[in-house]
């Protein structure tokens, strides 16, 4: 048999397995009649391609009970070898690193928490990221089956102009790639927990997701056709700076009135202790609430409105299946997330009244480390080329021909 | 040589041919080198593969002069065949029908407009639209190489739960396709004109575009990624029905004071007679702006302020690369389009500033039937398998054999 023909052979059959193996990073386990919606390729062919896979130990047949991804599947799933490689993230927020493992079948297998001084300088910040995996290594995960680190940092982040973040950011990159000798994708953290919250939290299974975050600052992300939404700049799901009220009070990003100077945690502090509220700052406000006192419940009212009226343009732009919100103001439950809905439906298009549906985030503080490792199973360049299969395709076509 | 490697060798070229026959249709004319980054193939694999579809007649090499998309390209790139296949654009606005054929090489090949009564039965629109597309026949375009029609509608298109729109959607895609026998793609007008700009007009070459129509109605789209953009329920680009003023004037949508009360051709005629303008409606104050009349160019500066602040949050979400405006309102130019500029300057996030540009529309009345062809040539499923090519491929390996 001619060596040209033997190779076309292989390099087809690797073409349909990078296909599945694509689509099993991607969404994690699938039905097998799923995988043939998703890759077009025949029943027959994904039989042959999956038995062969299988055999080599890169996908492995799961049932309901070794899936911990929430989703109702049916009883057997396929997925891609647990033990096939991991991936790490990491969140770098203002004042605390968060690291996640996960393996290639989507199960978290660790993850750990750290606060540190929001001073701490960045090569600490790494070294305790770098403390922190060792930690985790000692337990469950495998450096040696790395795929790649996902990276969560605060601000903007690639194209935006602010050449010193871009600058840090390179050598947060560098330290870590030189440690761990693997790709290291960076990106937005609160845009990463939009795509944690799509991949393994309160928005599983939707394409279409606005994610927002109601915290010290405001801000989100849109996950768009199952993948992040960036932008043509790197400078998208910025919620927090659309105008609310024109007289209102100066924002931090120079404009006035902005979503972020009436509902986030300052903001809502400073009004409770404007209108007579009882000391505390924002402690006291989630005291107040939790008592029913009316003056703290006309505020988070106020707040959720002037959210869902925000959410409310951004729903009519996007078109989101849903909308999942999250940071310390989603943790008010109805008080908030219910005048949120109000106004959501009240300025959405008609048609898209009755289809919208809010949910309040389910990962917490771990959802942008979780989406630093969605990231690295979407766009990590070792995963792009077949990278948990070892590369013997070409002595098995030998060995049946 | 036996049968099944020389399947696959013709399989595995089958499917690096149609990785660049789609980049072509996507795209139009590109260089080798624009197709070798866009497809990962090797410089060695291409030249065979551009060599055998030229070869077969399903592609060409076009110089700078043949080429009328108005991008500079090299002197030399490769294009579709344009006498490979066609395809038709129709859109069926509320008072004219507008058809535009487009040959594979995505030069327009012609178009004809023809204005209508708004009561005018579906039946006949489909009818008149037929009749045009018979006449342009006779002169440049081949229906047997017709390889899909676009249609764009007024208002919302699939799952919105308008179901007697959706019926009457039915009943337009049927009669075409039993009368040309070819797939008909349905979307929304203004949708598609967002697309057509993308291709080939203000926007061509952006990825990431928000596309604002201000006309009778106030609508728009979102080119993503350099595809049309759609949303979770097929309800996107609807920046007319943001609240601009709680308290302002109630809306046909049900809300009050969206952006469509203040910025499209009925309100502003309104607010003109309201103000003591003269009269004659929108052609009144048409002439009153080229006149210089104060009182119309604050009408106009405080649309534009309402349009470019409703952009801003449109743009912090999404965060596109350029915004184009169309419709009757960027007749206006300067008058209209400079506030919106400064208030969208003023509204977005500090990061997007200096970026963001504004452009009027390039395609007019043809915008929507030119992006309906667009997205026949994006996702017709007579393209998706190889369309334009005979398929010779097995005899070619056998006579290399």
């Amino acid at each position: 048999m001619p060596k040209q023909s033997e190779s076309a052979l292989a390099q087809l059959r690797r073409s349909h397995e990078e296909r599945v193996l694509t689509l099993l990073r991607k969404h994690g386990a699938l039905s097998r009649r799923e995988i043939g919606d998703l890759s077009g390729l025949s029943r027959t062919t994904l039989h042959d391609i999956i038995s062969g896979l299988a055999a080599r130990g890169a996908v492995v047949s799961m049932t309901q009970d070794s899936i911990s991804r929430g989703r109702g599947r049916p009883a057997e799933s396929v997925a891609l070898n647990p033990a096939a490689g991991q991936a790490i993230g990491i969140d770098f927020a203002r004042r605390h690193v968060h690291v996640a493992v996960v393996n290639m079948a989507h199960e978290v297998i660790g993850s750990a928490d750290r606060v540190h001084p929001a001073t701490l300088p960045w090569t600490k910040r790494v070294e305790l990221a770098e403390q922190m995996i060792a930690e985790l290594a000692e337990g469950a995960i495998r450096l040696g089956a790395l795929t790649g680190i996902g990276v969560g940092v605060v601000g903007p982040v690639a194209g935006s102009g602010q050449e010193g973040a871009v600058r840090r950011l390179d050598v947060v990159s560098q330290l870590l790639r030189k440690r761990f000798g693997v790709p290291v994708l960076v990106d937005n953290n609160t845009r990463l927990a939009a795509l944690g919250e799509s991949v393994w939290g309160a928005a599983i299974g939707c394409q279409d997701v606005v994610y927002l975050r109601l915290s010290h600052g405001v801000g989100g992300g849109l996950v768009l056709g199952g993948s992040l939404h960036r932008g043509a700049y790197g400078i998208s799901g910025e919620f927090g700076h659309t105008t609310v009220d024109p007289e209102g009070a100066a924002c931090r990003c120079g404009g006035r009135g902005c979503l972020e100077t009436v509902a986030s945690v300052k903001a809502l502090a400073a009004a409770h202790r404007a209108a007579g509220g009882r000391p505390g700052g924002f402690a006291g406000l989630l005291a107040a609430v939790e008592d029913g006192e009316d003056r703290a419940l006309d505020l988070l009212t106020r707040a959720g409105a002037l959210t869902g009226q925000v959410l409310a343009g951004v729903c009519n732009a996007v078109g989101p299946g849903l909308v999942v919100i999250g940071g310390e103001l989603a943790e008010f439950g109805p008080a908030f997330l219910r005048p949120v809905e109000a106004a959501l439906r009240k300025h959405v298009i008609p048609t898209a009244r009755g289809r919208l549906r809010v949910r309040p985030a389910a990962l917490g503080d771990a959802g942008a480390a979780l989406g630093a490792i969605a990231l690295v199973l979407h766009e990590s360049p070792l995963l792009a080329r077949y990278p948990s299969v070892p590369d013997t395709e070409e002595t098995e076509e030998r060995d049946n021909s």
